[in-house]
């Protein structure tokens, strides 16, 4: 197995010009949050996005810029720069920019007759910015075709309402992503043992870990109901996939809580991980931030730092503090007694597999899936992959993606529920308050891949 | 110098389907140590060998499995797994397989009809596995051609007298087994300076640099002599060679501890060294086992630990204190006045040359042998390289190696002695009964090769 | 971007053959510092100059040698070697080694008929070395054409008088070099904020960033000088730049202590820098050594150590506090109030930038230049790369450079004045004696790109 034979290397090479790389720019993408840019002038932040260097910075008016890493004069780093009335100087001869990437200054020179004209040919890289929801936002494909923010319901509540997170995943996007759509593994990787029969815990409830699964595409992604077996009643649980790499994920059963998780590709062979929680009815409590904070369930516990890649680029982002340098910290004794994995945390136990997978040789990070043994679980993961591989083919050919024009329809929630229906459109309507579902357009084709399982 | 140009790449490339890979396929191989696996469904330890991924595990009951390192199903580490059962289960979905690398459950689907027939399909690489003398012995060659465990004596005795030990040596494996056969460098590397005429310490016997060697080849490789100038006697020291990668060396005279090494490559640039110690006629006394973990011949004092390589792979095993990151723990003024080296250790004074040689650009760790400058001394080297060049060779065009059938000759000893007798066979024939020696058929072809240096 | 697209790389690349590899062999080049060998038979130093691996030390009676880092014998490395009556012997099996690579025992083996004939094959690489000035020199180019050693004033000061030092520098040697010929830069990176307009302080003087520059080529390399406005006089700063990596440049205004630094190839990715103050009338005063002791200007504050190649390869030298692996401890306090960067030390500041810009892909460290833009205050460094091309070129075919008999002209030096002289030649001619510097041949064919700017 070697790259060139990987037939997913379509949807796990994100760089410039890449079929996938420019299907994501298409979308707006989460690439910091807020509260690391937290006042006007402040240090500028490293990212990578899409393996495009960049560096993030808050301006004297509270705008935010993302611009080219290095500064086009002598290619130093702008990351050392000066970040100081409506621009970020590099330190190096003074040239600055502002966070339309237009250069303003360029101190080390008398200025020539020709100044106006100097300066613009020296303009950098910028991408267009929005800052909602805690994130900040950037845009990276064609000027002419920027999309509105995507709809989630999160993005325009209250800042108590809502608290998002990112962290450093050190594996391609798609074996995450891969992670959130895939129901049967909570019923094992998330999940608890010796959990008594008289426990409320909703571990108990997924114990079936063969669940039913249909999926329905619809113009964001799709969404999807896993049918569990329980007590003479249906455990439901319905996750929403909205184009190109989010997900709404149910918690507990009629959990006020409400969450997600997205998945910024930082280069082929690391991501970072975005996790979203919020209320909608009231703001989220001091115990709801405390279990955000504890890192049970997304995000990691993480300490924010640097990250060094092998070719000597550095991000700043957040680090989890298990991580596969340790194993994940993984407790045998505490696998032995009441934990599936010994690993503590949701989101660890997914970055122990995902990051841990067998990888393709030379690229470390993307799994292998020329050998792969999908079963019907995999539903959801197979639809995900046709529905993005025949996404990047077709913008290939110049036919832009639906999902992108349709934001008003990501206010999507997953649910979950214990329920009499056993049909899932049957339950989906039941529930359509709650989930702020779309309905699937009756005639669309697309529904011929989508018998229930 | 490139590794195309490198006529010892057939010794040392070691992956499946290489000359070399093959041949050490043929025998049973150290994996790891029993005692790393210390009771049923204790943790699994990640191991590489041969460029082979794997995992080892204990089952309920007590039978170990060495099974490939990932589940078919999505490509998870079967590391993280959940040991249980008579079984590993993958924590990614459950998928479970018994020490026979069978798949024993699929519990993500609802069974189907052809349920078997899939569970078959699901079963995953899985070698041959014995457990005797402290060790974990496995086999990857083909079934039909499995040979018996190599009848090392120390093998079949009782627990108390025999200390077996493993460590990670960070380089190709030839360089490794090639010191063990190398025994002028005993005058030199592992000697003491300013050691006083009155000392009867072996480092005195050792000090003629310049000893004669007489090698004999056998079916289980070859044994020499060496013979150094002492005082009007001979200091005498045989050493055995087992193939593929086995040694028996002397320690002091007249020992009642005897000793050998053996090295595993875990790929072309990294081994496993293994070391056991033994005394036939008592169990090794405290004081003897002190001096075993003192790290003052070998093993090396180590750590259990784990080993990240750069392309992401991780492995259980013993890192040695003293190793290429701290310059193997040099003390130069030590050296100056007692020790050659400087470096405390029989193993680390080996490892600190062998892993620092200079190496094929590229190829880290495999020693560019095109400019070496051998001299008489290295006899066995060039046999030893000439013999496994030919078993190789022979091997890929349909010829089996005879040693694989020859285990029950692998029961020799290296021993050390003074002497008046001047002539290797005769000094052979005087002490055939301390040394097992196997006698070399008179009419053997080989043996041609083999004239007293 | 590719590194064939690269018209750099003819500068950039230093290994044996290369064009520019060629020409740094022509010079006497800085090796390591003589304080890093205090005495006879003291432990060897592992170097790497011009991709070449090659150990350096001092034999019993004082003598330095530089020769192949390996022994030719099994290719050990000869740093673990004994230093010891005259000679180096490797640990391995003895065979010793002068300080003129010169093979003079081979004690494993009985001494053949030809054993004289054998040591010298078995002889190794080695290089010409003098001692001056604090520093090992060593010459890797033709014996016939060795030249004297380049007649730098402080080299034949008493020690007193001198301070020089030396840093792992992570980047190409070009672009630290010219860091050094970039009078622009330090009106920016060094230099302080808020610095009111009553302070005497140089950085006030400096902080014109617009300096006009005139060039003169000369044989040695090329002097230029800098003029800025400064309250109706004028500031000028004269560097001189010698061929092929040295520079001297000014500090203060008529301050006694002069500086310069150096820049020698490691690899094509890895740089030593080496470092010099010294005063010519005076020692250097406990408060002179306690300002380049606190890393202020240079060397940078830096702990002996040891540095580990990617490719397994390890050298001696001294690494910086402040690195890439710690953003150089830059403080956005600092920066906010008071100095540009936030770094503490010119080094600092310079290394930086310079280890972090961005690098041709696969080629971490060497300046993607291809999209660099250079403006007029860049003019020193675009003639510094003309003449650096040309003499590689020239050389190629045959053409020796003139610098190297030119060793008596580097007596040069860098100096600051205020002065009311708008001319640059007429600033020379003025301030000849101050500098010492070299007039440019009135006919010189090369003064027509001088032109001032």
């Amino acid at each position: 197995m070697t790259d060139r034979d990987d037939p997913y290397r379509i949807l796990t090479a994100v760089g410039p010009g890449t079929p996938m790389g420019n299907l994501f720019r298409r979308f707006w993408l989460p690439a910091l949050l807020s509260e690391e840019l937290p006042k006007a002038d402040c240090p500028p932040i490293r990212i990578r996005i899409l393996c495009e260097d960049l560096v993030a910075f808050r301006d004297s008016n509270g705008r935010i810029g993302i611009v080219d890493a290095y500064c086009p004069h002598r290619r130093a780093p702008l990351f050392f720069g000066r970040n100081e009335q409506c621009g970020l100087r590099c330190v190096y001869h003074g040239w600055k920019f502002d966070v339309n990437g237009e250069c303003v200054d360029i101190p080390n020179i008398v200025p020539p007759d020709n100044f106006a004209a100097l300066k613009q040919k020296a303009s950098i890289k910028s991408y267009s910015v929005q800052e909602s929801g805690g994130i900040v936002w950037v845009y990276m494909g064609p000027k002419e075709l920027m999309p509105e923010l995507p709809g989630m319901e999160w993005v325009e509540l209250h800042e108590k309402q809502v608290k998002c997170s990112r962290w450093l995943h050190r594996s391609n996007w798609l074996q995450a992503a891969e992670g959130e759509i895939d129901t049967s593994h909570i019923s094992f990787l998330h999940s608890k043992v010796n959990v008594g029969k008289d426990s409320p815990d909703w571990q108990r409830l997924a114990q079936d870990g063969a669940p039913q699964i249909t999926l329905r595409e619809t113009d964001y992604g799709f969404v999807y109901g896993s049918r569990r077996n329980f007590e003479g009643q249906y455990f439901w649980r319905v996750t929403q996939w909205m184009l190109p790499m989010w997900s709404a994920v149910p918690r507990s059963i009629d959990d006020p809580i409400l969450a997600g998780r997205a998945w910024v590709p930082i280069d082929d062979y690391t991501t970072t991980g975005f996790g979203y929680v919020y209320t909608t009815e009231r703001p989220l409590s001091t115990r709801d931030l405390e279990e955000v904070a504890s890192g049970e369930r997304f995000p990691p516990r993480s300490q924010k730092g640097t990250f060094r890649f092998a070719h000597g680029y550095v991000i700043d982002t957040y680090l989890p503090d298990a991580n596969i340098g340790n194993d994940f910290l993984i407790d045998r004794d505490l696998q032995a007694t009441s934990s599936f994995t010994g690993i503590f945390g949701v989101n660890e136990q997914d970055r122990a597999l995902q990051e841990s997978m067998l990888s393709i040789p030379g690229h470390a990070g993307i799994v292998d899936r020329s050998n792969e043994r999908l079963v019907k679980s995999d539903l959801p993961i197979m639809i995900a992959r046709r529905v993005l591989t025949r996404l990047a083919k077709d913008l290939a050919q110049g036919s832009e993606p639906k999902a992108v024009s349709s934001a008003d329809q990501y206010g999507v929630r997953g649910i979950a529920k214990l329920s009499p229906i056993a049909d899932f459109d049957e339950f989906m309507h039941a529930h359509a308050n709650s989930m702020r579902a779309v309905e699937p357009s009756a005639g669309d084709e697309r529904s011929s891949n989508l018998a229930s399982l």
